[in-house]
C-alpha cells in the first residue's frame, strides 16, 4: 500500500450538510462557498441534489451550482439523484458525477427511499441505460448508506452490504462508496468491510463517508485509509448532523480530516489557511448552527508548520 | 494479535486533569470521583502527584487519595513522582504504582523538570535502589512525555525516544508508556513508534497516553491498540487541556475511549450508565470548565445497546 499517494477530499456540505438544516442558504452564499472551496485546493464538491424543490427547498438551485462548478478549473461536481428523473436532470446540466443513494438497511431504504434495495438497483440499471443512450460521460456512483448499521433496523448484515456492492457494479455503477450515515461504524468493522468490498470492487470502491456522531469519525477514516481508500467525503465545520441524534456532530470535519492526512505526510492539496477562513465565513452564514472540529481552534502543530 | 483481550483504561483526571485547572477541588469531591470511577468498573486511577503543595495545591491531598484507593477492592492507584523525595512518599503511603515523568524533548525536560533526560534516568536508578532497599512492591513506571513532538522544541527524533525507552528499562523501570503530551501525534507515527518501542520493551511497553487537542486522540488510541497496547490513560469528560493551546481539549475522553473499544467488541469492564453519571457530577463540580467527548451527548448506538 502506498502511504504517500494523494487523498482526495470531497466537500459534501452543500448537499449533506445543508439538507437537514431548516434554513435555506441563499445561492450567492453557496457560490461563495463553492469558489472558496476551490481556492482552498478542493477539487471535488457535491453541490446539491435533484430532488423535488417542494421536498427540499434548500437544494432547489442545484442546476445553477453545477453550472458554476463547471466554470472552476479542474473541479468535479457531483450531485445526488434519487431516481431516473433526477438522473436525467444531472445528465442534462452536465454534472461530472451523479450519486445514487442505496440503503443497505431494508428498513431505512423503505423509510427514506420508498423502495427496497433491489428496486433501487433496478432503477440504477435504468439510469445507466438512459445515461448511455444520451451519450453522456456523467459518472454513476453508488453511495451505500447505513452500511455499518441503522438507527431504525439496528445491525445490517455484512453479507447484505457486500451483495449490494456486487449488485451495484452489475447494474452499472462505475464507483461505489460505503457510508456510515448514522455514526455507528467502528474501526475494526471499517477495516473488515472495506477490505471485503475492495476484494469485490477493486479500485471502483472509491470513497469512504463517515459521520463523527460518536467521536470515531477520524479513527474510521484512518482505518479505511489503511485498507487503501484514497477518497473521503467531509464537510467544512463538520456540519450535517443526524435527525435521529439531536446536537450530535455530523460529517467528519473536512479541515480535521485534511489535518489527519497532513500529519501523516499524505498530500490532499488543501491550503489550511484558506480552509479555516472558509470555515469562518460559514460560521457567519450559519449563525447559530454549531460547527464542529478541533484544528481551527487548536491550530497546526509546530512540527507541521515547519514542514509546510 | 488478540483483538478480544481486555483493555485497561486508567482514569488520570484526578492528576493530569486537575493539575492545570486554577481551582482546587475539595478532597470530598475527589473521593466521590474516585469511588464513582470504581463503581463504574475502572480499576486503575492516577490519584495525584507528590510535588510540593506550594507548587501544586490542587494535589496536596495525594496521600489521602492513595489511602482511599487502597480501600477499594481491586483498585490500583498510581501517583506521579517528580523525584526521589516524591518517590519516598509514594512508597511510604503504599501506592501500588509510581509514575516518573521523563521528557523525550530536551527543551521540555529542562523547562518542566529542570533536568536533562539522562539526569532523570539517573534519578530513576536512585528511586529503584530506594524502593528495593525499602522492600516495597511499588511498581516503577516511566511516562515518556513529548514522545511525539514538543511545543517548545518541535520535532523529537524517534531514535532519541527509543534510546530513552531502553535507558528507562536499564535504570529499573518495570513499565514504560509513551505520551503525546501536547496533541502532536499522528496515527502513522504512533504505529511506527509503538512498534519500535515494543521491539525493545516487549510487554513492559504497557501504556498509551494521548491528548485530543487536534481531534486525532481516538485515531491514535486505535493505532496504538493495533500494535498490541492494551492499556490507555484517559479522563472522564476529556479534561486536562494544554497550557499552550487555550480552549483545546485535553486527554482523550475516557467515556469515548471506552466506547471505541466497546464498539469493537473489546471488553473494558466499564459501565456506561455509571460513567455518564460520573461525567454529569464532574460537570457540576467543575462548573464553567468545558467538558469534551461525544458519547455522553449522542448515546450508545442501537447495535451496541442490543449487544450489552
Amino acid at each position: 500500500m502506498d502511504n504517500t499517494a494523494p487523498v482526495i477530499l470531497r466537500e459534501v456540505g452543500l448537499r449533506d450538510g445543508l439538507q437537514i438544516l431548516p434554513r435555506v442558504m441563499p445561492t450567492a452564499q453557496k457560490l461563495q462557498w463553492l469558489r472558496a472551496a476551490h481556492a482552498a485546493g478542493l477539487r471535488e464538491v457535491e453541490v446539491g441534489s435533484f430532488v423535488p424543490p417542494r421536498l427540499m427547498p434548500q437544494l432547489a438551485d442545484t442546476a445553477e451550482m453545477v453550472a458554476a462548478a463547471r466554470d472552476l478549473p479542474g473541479m468535479v461536481a457531483s450531485v445526488l439523484v434519487p431516481n431516473l428523473k433526477g438522473a436525467l436532470r444531472a445528465i442534462e446540466c452536465g454534472a461530472a458525477s451523479m450519486l445514487l443513494p442505496l440503503s443497505a438497511s431494508h428498513a431505512h431504504s423503505l423509510a427514506n427511499l420508498k423502495r427496497t434495495p433491489d428496486e433501487a438497483l433496478a432503477e440504477l440499471a435504468r439510469i445507466r441505460d438512459a445515461r448511455d443512450a444520451a451519450g453522456s460521460a456523467c459518472r454513476i456512483e453508488i453511495g451505500l448508506s447505513t452500511a455499518f448499521g441503522c438507527t431504525i433496523q439496528g445491525a445490517v448484515p455484512e453479507d447484505e452490504v457486500l451483495r449490494l456492492v456486487q449488485g451495484a457494479l452489475d447494474a452499472g455503477a462505475e464507483a461505489v462508496g460505503l457510508a456510515d450515515t448514522v455514526g455507528y461504524a467502528d474501526p475494526l468493522q471499517v477495516t473488515r468491510l472495506f477490505t471485503a468490498a475492495r476484494a469485490i470492487a477493486g479500485e471502483r470502491l472509491h470513497c469512504g463517508h463517515f459521520h463523527d456522531t460518536r467521536g470515531l469519525g477520524l479513527a474510521n477514516v484512518f482505518a479505511a485509509w489503511q485498507t487503501g481508500i484514497r477518497r473521503f467525503d467531509a464537510c467544512v465545520g463538520g456540519i450535517g448532523g443526524c435527525p435521529h441524534a439531536p446536537g450530535a456532530s455530523g460529517n467528519v470535519a473536512l479541515e480535521d480530516c485534511a489535518y489527519l492526512f497532513a500529519s501523516m505526510g499524505v498530500p490532499t492539496g488543501v491550503d489550511f489557511d484558506a480552509l479555516i477562513a472558509l470555515r469562518g465565513q460559514l460560521a457567519g452564514w450559519l449563525d447559530g448552527e454549531a460547527l464542529h472540529g478541533t484544528i481551527a481552534r487548536a491550530g497546526l502543530p509546530k512540527t507541521l508548520k515547519a514542514a509546510s
